[in-house]
């Protein structure tokens, strides 16, 4: 034993488990009549968004629900959510957000699987949950929020969140977890082929991401932050502990509306957003007088796809800074960043849009990332053409998937997390995705990234959104099939399209089906693919 | 068991140790050509600065340098007590940072208690370092650096810093951490009575207090970071991680020098700086031509005493926005800030020094603070009047103090950390520092807080320093005796002084002595009342 060993263990003085719990605690003591939420009509500082959540940990505590319970939420974006991010694992519960655009079975599903000993809910969803609660066969507590923004819908239970609150201690005593490593949340994987997976979070990584995001942006002191990225999404990237640790104020909006989007932006005059590129596309293409209302600084983070050239170039030239970010449900939501060089601003838009969308180089917080073969996980060369799988390790790599052993055991194969995505690494270290594993087409013997062809359609000035997936084909095996929306009042025909490609792209990876058509979209604005794909097979 | 335990361990994909020498790994990638150090002529990018880490890790490992072993140095600020700060716990070796203004004794001490295998060390400590080297008694690798900004002075060794860099692989392939809780460094106490204590920090509080000390300042990337704060003293409060972490430049600065801080914050257009109050007291009594020279925004972190209100006001009026703090050795340094609140900005000047010169609230990064009875630890009423010591805990609270288990047992008795310093808690929960334990005086029964009577003193117009501490008295016990330091041209005579006093205090807490002198300082500008006790006591 060394000299600095010995006497010198870990003790409740010197090792305290690391929680985002903490960051309230000291916001509401520190700043308790700083605006904490604003929703709506509703104001409420630090200090009583901390009673409240504590009030909640007290009501739960006091109907049965202990350490290491779950406790699900069916929540938009409302101040309830953000108390349940605090409320639960104050009392060593788990929460689980669900997502709120499934169907009845899948939330019957999750609600069994996580063993669910509450659930708190929003009227919107009255229909889906009723039925969910009728599938699982078991009691559980019902808590009804009653959303003053939303006014209808109906209760499912005869106990509303007010109510329940009501029966909690605003100063209630919680316990920090005893240890780091205890489970803090449980978000389920969208699973396209199979049972959703459950992936599970612990306090140390969500400590350790919420403060990797306020250091990826700089964020100083007292950010307003608008609820444009659902929080029942990787707990909304740890922002919930984010903002809280900076004291910042929680803007929230129920739903995605460009119009009320810049409407808050204004009004709040909001410093910082997330969300998919679904969303920034959303704003670029109002009216330029609607654009017009920011008139501040606005930071944007992004991420869940590759926000194509065009769309950050718009955006910029809005007002609104993009940060570029990438993550997965298992790693807490974004754990890489384009980090930016200064030097690149004076290239030309495009260039810069193009750099822009690259995946980047690991967060302070996350401790590897790397692209490499998906079989012997040997490193691809950093050439930015060789094609690997992105694989990472670190401390915000989830606990694994709840009840799934062998699932975990596969994700985490060879001591690296496998994303499950396709990318080149640059000669910079930056990794660029390519393509999910499942997405990327093989036609003739030729990898086709469909990441790119989308970049090319979306360049098009009359697409105003693209996605590409395989069509099976007797001959090449796959070809490209590209499914467009048109900006509306302009008019393409499919020979235009693959024209315009033609002219961009090497000859194999021009689509060779285009479908005009709406395109369906998950709930965090992703396009679904696997749907794409079910109808391109059906063409 | 609960279902979010089972299967569920931590793993070498999930759970990785923290350390802060991921943060060199990190920007040495994402930004290899950034500057990262600028001493006199000298610039260095980060690529370059991270391979003379690893060069230096590498060469210390090839002399049988090995984990858990001590290498210690004695250098001012320059670029190889950064290096030193990344390369020696490269190999898992710990880093004895040395106060260069000790004398012979005191190093051999260090040298002997802390078992150090091998020391780097600056020509201008020759003298002192040859002397301690005979009272060691053993061999011991000594490597010189000889520092062109220096110029002068002696080689202790054969063995230059360079020649020994030379040695080693620049991409030596050094072993992240097997276990946070590591010693990554050796800081010795100043310690007034007694043998220095060996204050031992560990690779997880180094990489927490990093990211709480560019959490605290809401560092953006990049800042331009003056070493004016000695990176001998608590790890530069661990800065030579943080600004590492956040991609900066280190300017270094071998001696504190006001016309040279000035010349260097317009040259390197510099964002932050740290260091003592008096620090920014020699700014501020520079001339207002050189004054000038800041024409941009700077940000000072000021720790280590109490600021006296007129030298924040006038700071300020510099253009340098002051951040106070307050922590020790045994907690990393700064732990706590004067957290800003924007309404107190509409305060006069003298309302607002007065509010900054509190000690503050817990840093993100430390789990409590609390003023409390030093025997009964219960916590005192938060009145701003009745007085308690400060108590800790924390993930940036020491492993303890090396082959002392009875002061470590000591320090943490009861559950939490002693500071030994005295305090009273207001009612928004900032602490405010009355005096050290030792420090305070009773003077017939009542407490007399020499911070109190010194900030009085600070405001008179003729007064450039002053310090109080106790002088034994037969009929009181003891009575406050001032130590004053005029300013230049300025004149007074103890009756003018105790005159003033009379005006602005209660009677018992006026001088009953004053003496006009140089006050005898640290190496790190702190005033040494331990000797001003002794004379006090001499009188």
């Amino acid at each position: 034993m060394s000299i600095f060993q010995e006497g010198l263990s870990p003790n409740p003085v010197n090792h305290i488990a690391l929680t985002p719990l903490s960051f309230i605690e000291r916001t509401a003591s520190v700043y308790p009549h700083y605006p904490a939420v604003i929703h709506g009509g509703i104001r409420r500082d630090w200090q009583q968004t901390y009673q409240r959540c504590r009030r909640l940990a007290s009501a739960l505590h006091g109907r049965g629900v202990n350490a290491g319970d779950t406790v699900a939420v069916m929540l938009p974006n409302i101040p309830a959510m953000l108390e349940a991010h605090f409320g639960v694992p104050m009392i060593g519960a788990v929460l689980n957000t669900l997502n709120v655009r499934l169907d009845a079975e899948a939330i019957a599903f999750m609600l069994n699987h996580g063993e669910a000993r509450a659930l708190i809910t929003d009227r919107e969803f009255h229909d889906v949950v009723r039925e969910a609660l009728t599938l699982i066969k078991r009691p559980i507590l019902v808590i009804d929020v009653d959303d003053p923004e939303y006014g209808e819908g109906e209760a499912v239970s005869e106990l509303d969140y007010e109510s329940f609150l009501a029966e909690g201690d605003p100063d209630f005593d919680w316990h920090w977890p005893s240890d780091e490593w205890q489970a803090i949340s449980l978000n389920y994987t969208s699973g396209t082929t199979g049972n959703p997976k459950g992936v599970v979070y612990h306090h140390r990584g969500a400590y350790l991401n919420a403060l990797g995001n306020q250091a990826t942006w700089g964020m100083g002191q007292h950010p307003v932050y608008l609820w444009t990225l659902p929080m029942f999404h990787c707990n909304g990237w740890c922002y919930p502990w984010t903002i809280t640790a900076m004291a910042g104020v929680h803007v929230f909006l129920r739903r995605v509306d460009p119009q009320k989007i810049l409407n808050l932006i204004h009004e709040h005059q909001v410093t910082h957003l997330c969300g998919a590129p679904i969303v920034l596309n959303a704003l670029v293409n109002m009216p330029d007088s609607a654009k017009a209302a920011i008139d501040h600084p606005v930071k944007a983070m992004v991420a869940g796809a590759a926000p194509p050239a065009k769309i950050i170039g718009a955006v910029e030239s809005m007002g609104i800074a993009v940060t570029h970010v990438y993550g997965l449900t298992e790693v807490y939501g974004p754990v890489t960043v384009c980090a930016w060089h200064d030097e690149w601003n004076a290239l030309p838009l495009e260039e810069r849009a193009s750099l822009k969308s690259r995946q980047g180089v690991r967060y302070l917080t996350l401790e590897g990332v790397m692209v490499a073969d998906s079989e012997t996980l040997q490193p691809v060369a950093r050439d930015g053409e060789t094609i690997g799988e992105i694989f990472m390790r670190g401390n915000t790599v989830m606990k694994g998937y709840l009840k799934n052993p062998e699932a975990t055991a596969e994700a985490f194969e060879g001591g690296w997390f496998h994303t499950g995505d396709l990318a080149v690494w640059h000669p910079n270290g930056y990794v660029e995705i390519r393509d999910r594993l499942k997405d990327i087409i093989i036609s003739g013997g030729e990898n086709i990234s469909t990441i790119e062809v989308e970049d090319t359609l979306y360049k098009h000035p009359s697409v105003l959104e693209a996605a590409v997936v395989s069509r099976p084909d007797e001959k090449w095996g796959e070809t490209p099939c590209a499914f467009i929306t048109l900006k509306s009042g302009h008019q393409a025909d499919d020979a235009t399209i693959m024209q315009y490609c033609r002219e961009h792209l090497a000859g194999f990876k021009v689509p060779k089906t285009v479908v005009f058509t709406e395109l369906p979209k998950t709930s965090t604005g992703k396009i679904q693919k696997y749907v794409l794909r079910d109808w391109a097979k059906a063409l």
